[in-house]
């Protein structure tokens, strides 16, 4: 949140909500399915990451229109054990399939200690942190992963063969949490999409030129769409985040049956002609089974971390989830999410285009 | 293996083993113990991780000889469910407690689809890819994670609170596989030596200074001890491999009750004066419940990483596990693994200190 808010701009998170579900709804999404996915979004917002927030929803809706996503598809199960789920998406929307899934693994995690759901024929399905959350609330340990659309080169390639490929794991801890979420590239299409706009370089290890050279140019970088992945060069272990990107599809894609690889679609604002078929993976932990007094130790395990000397005394050592909630909080403390023009812009279009009650200020 | 191969310093694999099962029987660690810590560290030279291999064997043995590590402890289920089981090591030798623990995780996941063991108690257990490997013996995908002494800083941070923290995913695939086995560190403190060594700098993003800022001072860095997450600096994301540091320490460490972040102990060549109570975690998961033919699938998804275009012509891309896979060709080739003078010389001590057969060459 910037530190002058522009009150205009700001729109409450039950209005951005709101607007989203009409939205869903006046594309013949199911009011149930619609909630779910303006649940995830505005979640999303109201955390501070706008990429995967309402910036999403006209992309969902065009998919929606040309029935590239069915939005009312409910998810079914192929095939069972205990612990595991082989569930089929039935190309629905990616917060539907990924509840579904999740409250299957949480369930089975109760049961038997572990559950294990994978899912085939999804979408995308916004910020990987919503489901693993999900068990936190139920005091599990969850986590989940998705494939995406090729935009990472593999080391030593030219060419991108693996999405940006995020995984999540939440934990829960007393009066306190550990929620990782990390796309496995480098840095996600945004952050050069920003240097771009400010006419800034790109620091080494982001993205490659069409020779599959690093490149610091990030108009070039914007252009090739060939991220690198966590670590960037191989000098700096960039292989170790091409194996992660690795790991996350070979869990959620090929373990599924869904595409993998460069086997999924590329993703266009227009929204495709095809079905995504992604895959993803769900898992849910019940710590009870493990050392007793687990959210306690969690609790002592990010005060050592938090509790670390920090190099720069005005930036303190953050436990991951605490950049997301230090940004709820300054929500709360606005009254709404401060959305930037262009979005609200692309809202009036899609208000007008849709029949929707256009967004309302606070 | 260099091109020039010195006859006189290649070790038949069989006789580094035999020479390693004798130095702990020496020490008196049951002969089926000694055997399983030979296999593992011997594993580790034939697949080129000589700082995982016999350069260990002097610090085991000294860990022994003063009793922080109980070489004939066998370790114990205190929990179990369908899918989990909590496991105390009993400071027992970490080939030993993997062993058990992944073997336990094996016959769950054949029963019930998942298997997840976390063990407490437990100490060093060499390259993670050990245990993992024989859950794809048996088709199945295999996980492992332990944690280790502290020396990563968290992003921000100026000490360390988190050790090199490795995770493993080890996956069959039809005559192939996928076996990533990764410090969550920038690089391993063996990269640091090296450069050091050469008198050559390091690279931005491996090591900070005392300060807390970035050094390319391999003397520097060495006395310092703190390495940087994977990623490096904050820009490049180095949080998204302090996060993954911090993944490992709570599913291995917390979970099991073990020691975690800095409560672990520094490890000293001499050997330590308390047990290290290390956490590790083992899963295993049966491929079988979800999408038929998984080993099929996996070929064609390595195909097409290893068939992307590469950057430089003479620089093939490879699949995780690859660079292990020539290694162990090179080895096979030569008749045996090509120790380095200083590790020789080593052995020539132990071998007199212990009264053990001196190690023979090729």
């Amino acid at each position: 949140m910037s530190s002058s808010i522009n009150k205009k701009l700001l729109v409450a998170v039950q209005e951005s909500r709101r607007f989203m579900v009409d939205c869903f709804t006046a594309v013949n999404v199911p009011q149930d399915h619609a909630k779910q996915m303006a649940d995830l979004l505005v979640a999303a917002d109201y955390r501070g990451h706008f990429s995967h927030g309402m910036n999403r929803l006209e992309m969902y809706l065009n998919d929606l229109t040309i029935n590239s996503t069915d939005g009312a598809a409910v998810p079914k199960i192929l095939k069972e054990t205990p612990s595991t789920a082989w569930v089929d998406g039935c190309n629905g929307l990616g917060a539907v399939v990924g509840n579904f899934c999740m409250d299957l693994a949480i369930k089975k995690a109760k049961q038997v200690g572990v559950g294990w759901v994978c899912a085939r024929g999804s979408n995308h399905y916004g910020i990987a942190a919503w489901y693993p959350m999900r068990a936190m609330k139920e005091g599990l340990v969850g986590m989940s992963m998705t494939n995406t659309s090729p935009l990472m080169a593999p080391t030593r390639s030219k060419e991108a063969a693996l999405g940006t490929n995020p995984l999540c794991l939440g934990v829960p801890a007393k009066n306190d949490k550990f929620l990782l979420d990390m796309a496995t590239t480098a840095v996600a299409v945004g952050k050069i999409e920003i240097q771009r706009r400010k006419g800034a370089p790109l620091p080494d290890g982001w993205a490659q030129d069409p020779d599959g050279k690093v490149t610091n140019d990030a108009e070039l970088a914007f252009k090739t769409g060939c991220l690198m992945p966590l670590g960037g060069l191989e000098i700096n272990s960039g292989y170790k985040g091409y194996g992660l990107g690795g790991l996350v599809d070979i869990l959620s894609g090929v373990m599924s049956g869904a595409n993998y690889s460069t086997k999924v679609r590329k993703w266009t604002h227009a929204g495709a002609n095809t079905a995504a078929d992604l895959g993803q993976v769900f898992i849910a932990v019940d710590p009870n089974c493990f050392a007793p007094d687990f959210e306690e130790r969690m609790c002592d395990f990010n005060a050592r971390l938090r509790g670390c000397t920090p190099t720069d005394p005005a930036k303190p050592v953050l436990v991951a989830g605490d950049k997301e909630t230090i940004n709820m909080k300054a929500v709360d403390e606005a009254g709404g999410i401060e959305y930037l023009p262009n979005q609200l812009k692309t809202c009036e279009i899609l208000s007008e285009r849709f029949k929707v009650k256009p967004i309302g200020f606070v």
